[in-house]
């Protein structure tokens, strides 16, 4: 049974050249950084050097997708403090984020990058631990040939002002809802 | 600034545990494939068997993340024959679709994956190209431990019904509407 007709006609085409973008993944749902971390298998096939910042995420989750990319020769620092409400110091937590964003806001600046990916930056952003305005000149002043993606729920609307493109992953349905565990080699 | 309030509250956690899942991700944003794709990192990096199946690209088109996933051991079909509007012969187009299915089915019913990805499925399934009913039956039916993540706009209800997860990639902005040209190493 056929439900849509077969697209026979092109899309207009674009045709402005850039050096790099700066992407967005926000929203409830899953993916945002999934995709970022499937971008990164892009910039690494073309030969790029890639890095990553985890600004949640702490040294002892071990999550596949570090070693897997780390594999491909990704430069991965992972410098959270893991969930907020696991913090039993909460002013260090918030140390560690901010020292997360000094080696990012380093990396970007330094050029030596095809991609840099701010993982779950927004939350700290949000809570006032990483500058939002400093955030965002780094951002906008970096070094023309480096990408930017950023992920993370509530994004900023002053980081969302500066990006090409914005996706919002919006949950229609999550595994997890209907209270099945997160599965090692799907979701970490 | 503080724009929200640092949670201090674990949410609830889940409980049940399974062994495979079904993933969609659907809607007109960036980031289905992506975030497959990086799906696919995480069940490598686990050492499972992995298995794409892309129901649109064609294998004249050169995409990075193949490169990179065959490096890290991933079993890659690209199967389509490109965009249908630069086809030349529609029923060629269509018996392609109508073959990469015939291996999706086979590579799911196997057991051999970990994880199966089908790439762009939903839109052969919705020009009548795959058999709705056969793919959710396929589906449905596999082996125990082989997840599926199927990605495309559109993804037909029957297939949103037996997802465990589904994440719509809804589009906020895209470089590509400025008239920004799809960048190798992010894009593709």
């Amino acid at each position: 049974m056929k439900r849509s007709e077969v697209p026979v006609d092109a899309p207009p085409r674009a045709s402005r050249k850039v050096d790099s973008i700066v992407i967005v993944n926000t929203g409830n749902g899953k993916g945002k950084s999934t995709a970022a971390f499937g971008t990164v298998l892009r910039a690494v096939a073309r030969g790029w050097k890639v890095c990553v910042i985890q600004f949640i995420k702490s040294e002892k989750w071990k999550v596949g997708e570090r070693d897997a990319a780390l594999r491909l020769g990704v430069e991965w620092w992972t410098i959270g403090d893991g969930f907020t409400w696991d913090s039993r110091n909460m002013e260090r937590t918030e140390a560690i984020a901010r020292e997360a964003w000094r080696v990012a806001k380093e990396k970007i600046g330094s050029g030596d990058y095809g991609l840099v990916v701010l993982d779950e930056i927004t939350y700290p952003m949000n809570w006032g631990w990483v500058p939002i305005a400093d955030a965002i000149s780094a951002i906008r002043s970096r070094p023309r040939t480096v990408s930017v993606i950023a992920t993370g729920r509530d994004a900023p609307p002053e980081l969302i002002d500066i990006a090409d493109t914005v996706t919002e992953m919006r949950n229609h349905k999550h595994a997890y809802d209907s209270g099945v565990k997160a599965i090692r080699g799907i979701d970490f």
